[in-house]
């Protein structure tokens, strides 16, 4: 226990305020907002520029930011390798400041494979973890499920995904607090005998997972329902879950455009849109990536959070608390609690 | 040219009545209704079954329905692979009309795999066509997109995604009128490095195809491009083709959920639900599978379309008027010409 209380470590989060499509302004106005709420930040990045872009907010002065040098960016059309060169690099600087236990956690809106690289490199894999996955939550017909891996692993082995439902029901039952959270295969079917080469392995050593009372195995799933939400995780590889991942929110995009294009057709349906307007916003509102503001990158030794690069402050703001509150449920140290209890899976 | 004037055979559809969920009540109807727009159709099934269904419809002795009786039916829990062994299964008898002449195409909308089976046994392959793949639509930005595979083949080689690359490119000239359609390979990333093991050496062979002036070779594309209808054909193996089919599927289902329950929620969104229900009644229908009926299996020896199990007369009747417009294009054929003029890409 900190002397705030919570179970966490106390720290502040360190955000690459340089990465991302808009740089510094997104990340500023989005770590305010998070101050304001009493957060404490580290804004890693150029100190004259996010000097300059924090004296747009009056009082800023008084909020628990402070900013950490970084005179290099990793820019967008960048090669995620370039993080192994490049030292001053905000976002090696911001996972160095995890690393030497300076900050609880580092989010980062900039490129998604240099964030990666950078934090794989700095803080080291968990014992246990071949590769760490992106983990990230899309809204469903219960609420939300958690789906991983979006997108780090475009080539994997059956164990990969093995240890990956593992750390996510960990996960859950940490930071969400769900009890027994089911784990689904993405597959082709719902029968045992259905799926890929790959998806075969998988089952079975997940079978074989629950067999040993590790995790809750509902079986295979499929497409449909990621949004039915019938399980509470879905564990795939990081090609078929980022296709799903970009597929769902592009679908959700062209669908609510022509929602929005079927309201205004005539004049008794402008009318009618007008009257349904803020409902159809609530709906909106779960399909918003914003909402969680950045994937957590599960399976490296510290709290790493992936955001889009066209992320704009309320993702920021939100990406900055979810990384303290999985501080606050020590989630690193239970995640390994968990390698140590269950049986290996296949590791290195 | 045939006597009714079009290029296609004049021969009817075989329609597997007894396939489906439902059993022959959903194929006759749609069979009744494709008949009363001229369509020869062949209902293949239980004779006594089928007549007494067809009796429900007045006037239906004097439309060009036959009945083409076959003793037995492979099931909806049944193995796909039990096709070989009952040759008198509609699905069997169905795919032998078409390989005798007496038939243009065979539509099905019972067990999947066993239609593919049967198809592929009973027809056999095209020449330079390593495996046949599913090919369907869905609705994008610009109208729809061609998706293949979706679902015929979970794991494959690079060969068979270029294959069908070519093969849905005649298939869009041919059937849609489109000129020089583009091919998008589903990829993680747009840039040419990104992708999998699989689809780095499918992109290398695309775009070789696409110098050769074989298809017109867009590049990567990514989930979110499937409903911004990057491209006219997406081209993908049919495992992550099927996620991302159903997946799409079942997202509409579920947000058009959300929309209505959202315009339930107050006096106010109800009355405005009242006055957009026929405008969002519009955006519903672009996204129903009825709309197209069935899937089309390409790379065999003849016409032979597969639909949901859960197909409606509307879905039979869409997919029987599809199978005879492909006949009217002369798409074997053509399909056959294709493969001829182009280079052979790693065929068995």
């Amino acid at each position: 226990m900190n002397a705030e209380g919570g179970a966490g470590s106390g720290l502040p989060v360190a955000l690459d305020a340089a990465g991302g499509d808009f740089g510094a302004l997104p990340n500023v106005e989005g770590a305010v907002a998070a101050a304001r709420t009493g957060l404490k930040v580290l804004l890693v990045g150029d100190r004259v520029k996010l000097h300059a872009e924090l004296g747009k907010y009056p009082g800023s002065a008084s909020l628990p930011l402070e900013i950490v040098e970084a005179g290099d960016v990793i820019g967008m059309d960048d090669h995620a390798s370039d993080v192994r060169g490049r030292r001053d690099a905000s976002i090696n600087v911001a996972n160095r400041l995890v690393k030497e236990g300076r900050a609880s956690a580092v989010v980062s809106m900039g490129h998604s494979g240099a964030s990666m690289a950078s934090s794989l490199l700095t803080l080291g894999r968990l014992k246990g973890v071949d590769r760490p996955a992106i983990l990230t939550h899309l809204p469903s017909r219960n609420g939300f499920i958690t789906m991983l891996d979006v997108g780090a692993n475009a080539d994997v082995k059956p164990a990969y995904l093995a240890q990956w439902a593992g750390l996510a029901s960990t996960y859950l039952k940490v930071v969400e607090d769900r009890q027994n959270p089911s784990v689904g295969l993405l597959s082709i079917g719902e029968e045992d005998h259905k799926g890929n080469a790959l998806t075969l392995e998988v089952h079975a050593l997940l079978r074989e997972a629950a067999r040993r009372g590790d995790l809750n195995f509902h079986g295979n799933v499929e497409g449909r329902d990621i949004f039915q939400g019938t399980t509470d995780i879905v564990v795939t590889d990081g090609f078929t879950g980022n296709i799903a991942l970009k597929l769902a929110e592009g679908e959700a995009k062209v669908l609510f455009g022509w929602v929005r294009d079927a309201l205004g057709t005539s004049l008794l349906s402008k009318l009618g849109g007008l009257l349904v307007r803020s409902s159809l916003r609530g709906v909106a509102a779960r399909l918003d990536p914003s909402t969680y503001g950045a994937s957590l990158l599960i399976g490296v030794n510290g709290l790493s959070y992936i955001g889009h690069g066209s992320a704009d402050a309320r993702a920021v703001k939100n990406a900055l608390l979810r990384a303290d509150r999985a501080d606050q449920t020590r989630l690193i140290a239970r995640l390994k609690e968990g390698l140590e209890t269950a049986a290996p899976v296949g590791t290195d």
